[in-house]
């Protein structure tokens, strides 16, 4: 059944559907809901799919490795040679171009960031001596980025992201234009938090980049790189060939991880970069530590065996995360978009869902959700310094909860947009709401 | 049987050791030894006592650990509590002040610098502000504290350590009077590399500093905790404790891990510091990462169960080591001492010992065992900047060889000591050595 649209309804009728939606949403505060829907955390039921992987490396099996070292003791500072060859198959990078790390992207990144500001990168000024760093920031992102930006004071400007990428026009005129601008953050595929993925083209226009700043460098976060739902997936250019084939190879920094592979608290991560930046990537590592965990790395490599062992896992992360997308759809396409009050992509994959409600019910669909005891990420997160001027985006992290309890938030976060968007054009008509008791008109 | 002291030998005497001598070396380059001393690396019999810790998370054993978060997802930042409680037990500090973290002290450390540089230290100044950082450096020392140093560009200031500690009456007018004094380096237990502790009268003179700058921090490495290879073993104040009783609580930062105790590869490290320093340390972390392997926490907790499980384990390494420094003393002693050509220390645990060549002969050793197959620590490393001034210092680290590996090895480095005093001594009676080819006199 086709449903009014919001904006079509005159104050009257407006009125009695505020009265109906809040008379559910009031049936929601009794039911005393806790649910989590803030962070892209794997549920208990994908763990489980990989805890098979604390098996696998047991005391009686051997610890040598194929460069003949033990990976119990000190030693293969950028990851044992099996597991480079697992990245460098997932990656489609060579091998030599490949430093497999500890447990965290994040971290990864972080170090990155940190070396660049204390000493540069491959001898450019270290940033920390610069007048002014800049970061162009396609938007909506991802948080993490932007608070390691935001530590480091590096000055962020939001750029454009559309439905195939961020907009190149205005990256080139920028990154061409600008020597302060040194970075630019990317989740290419399965985009946090819209889900979007890059067309060739947009990484066509990355890759033949010329940069003004010789240490400019594309921080590329491949995330969610095999992370499809769907039979008909996205398909990612490969950036570092692409780099190479326009003699742009030092533009590129590449990281992903096991974390939502396998565990995620205890996966691996992995940076893909030209020799002459893993080069100065690893002048780092040979002061910073000994070496990082060669057992875990091992586990992968037993668990997964080679790329193929991590296709055929995602078909079983798949089978518990596209229902839990399509929950997501089927509620936002019955309940809100059928009312003309948000927009929204459909991801084939990934993490995320962002829903963009008419300017200003961000904040308040949140604050309606959290009462009701359903977390979601704070608003205007996924912009630097948290400024969402429109406050028009809310992001949704279905993975965590169990089908149901998803089904139960989604229904919630359903009504807070209806309810939200309803005070909202209640008031453009002039009608005074109590937003501290919603009940009390 | 007393041997003749070398510097009693008169110039024909010395002609006489000389070629028997280097006869005997000789014999040592045809046999081909091929045996690296140079690191602190766990043997592998010493690997497999913790190889068990692999087998006590199984896929079938619940990874719901005591505050019911499941260690396999993200979370708890600062570590489990079950581990927070194994460090509180070993280093006698508080739960509350304890974080734990990765399979690398090297790399808490390295970061703690880097934050200081960059951030500062409980919103100090940032150091890269200013003009200069100094360092203390208690010398012979180790080499990986200095590489820190000088990787972030701190000045290092040797200071002389005794057999008792460092000369606390240098650090305190240094620390007192100089406000770009801001740190010390200090391996308190079995120091690396001379195995010395520091006494009670030493820990007292470092709680009760009164350090001219507010962001002078002790870098306590308490590496060798519970590495105790004699019944009668050091024991060292606790500084934590000391410190809160001089009201300098945010004086020190301990760092320990379990790298020599259970996989050197593979294990968990502690900061334990006051609130307000740990306050300042999760400032970072919480931008820097999403957590570190807890997986590999409960690991550690499950396989040790409490410090007496620590301990017990530490006896089973004791077996293993004590033979090895034994070995060590009575090949120095014997072939050495008794020819009043070195001087060195004899500690009661931890990886290293510390030999005192005549001056001038360090580097010369070094060479001669390189060329008959027995790579030792490059002279110099203990030294900031590698300037060990008198070329006197050279540290044994006896744990990676096999008992009849070390044997061979120490006799081969008393020959190369034997060999290179003779040629210094017989050079300043006048005599002309072709040290390129020592066969040709």
């Amino acid at each position: 059944m086709q449903k009014k649209l919001y904006t079509e309804l005159n104050r009257s009728e407006l009125e009695k559907e505020y009265n109906r939606v809040l008379a559910l949403y009031q049936e929601f505060l009794q039911a005393g809901l806790q649910l989590d829907m803030s962070r892209g955390k794997p549920s208990p039921e994908q763990l489980d799919l990989a805890s098979g992987m604390v098996d696998v490396v047991a005391s009686t099996d051997s610890f040598i490795v194929e460069n003949g070292t033990d990976v119990r003791n000190y030693g293969n500072l950028d990851g044992i040679d099996e597991a480079k060859r697992l990245f460098s198959e997932l990656l489609e990078v060579p091998e030599e171009n490949i430093a497999v790390c500890g447990n965290s992207t994040v971290n990864l990144i972080y170090d990155q960031i940190s070396q660049a500001m204390s000493h540069g990168i491959c001898n450019s000024t270290p940033w920390q001596k610069l007048e002014k760093v800049k970061f162009l920031c396609p938007v909506p992102g991802y948080d993490r980025h932007f608070a390691i930006c935001e530590y480091f004071g590096i000055e962020m400007i939001p750029v454009p992201l559309y439905d195939d990428g961020p907009d190149m026009a205005i990256i080139k005129s920028l990154v061409e234009s600008d020597e302060n601008i040194k970075g630019i953050w990317c989740v290419p595929k399965y985009s946090n938090p819209t889900g979007i993925t890059y067309s060739d083209a947009v990484v066509h226009a990355f890759a033949s980049l010329k940069p003004r700043a010789k240490d400019f460098r594309i921080f590329w976060d491949y995330a969610y790189c095999v992370h499809d739902w769907y039979d008909e997936r996205d398909e990612l250019l490969n950036i570092f060939s692409t780099c190479k084939f326009y003699g742009n190879e030092d533009l590129v920094y590449i990281f992903t991880s096991t974390s939502k592979i396998s565990l995620s608290g205890s996966g691996i991560s992995a940076v893909a970069a030209s020799s002459k930046n893993l080069a100065d990537i690893k002048q780092r590592l040979q002061v910073q530590r000994l070496g990082f965990d060669r057992v875990n790395q091992l586990r992968h490599v037993r668990f997964f065996r080679n790329v193929e062992g991590i296709y055929a896992h995602m078909q079983k992360h798949r089978a518990i995360m596209a229902p839990k997308f399509d929950t997501v759809f089927s509620l936002l396409d019955q309940e809100l978009k059928t009312r003309g009050i948000i927009s929204y992509y459909k991801p084939k994959g990934g993490y995320f869902i962002s829903v963009n409600t008419l300017d200003g019910c961000a904040k308040r669909v949140y604050q309606l959700c959290k009462e009701a005891g359903v977390t979601l990420t704070t608003p205007g997160a996924a912009f630097p310094y948290n400024r969402d001027e429109k406050d028009a985006t809310l992001r949704l992290a279905p993975s965590y909860p169990s089908l149901a309890e998803l089904k139960k938030a989604m229904e919630l976060f359903c009504l807070c947009v209806r309810l939200a968007t309803l005070e909202k054009l209640l008031e453009e008509k002039g009608y005074q709401l109590n937003q501290e008791n919603p009940g009390e008109i």
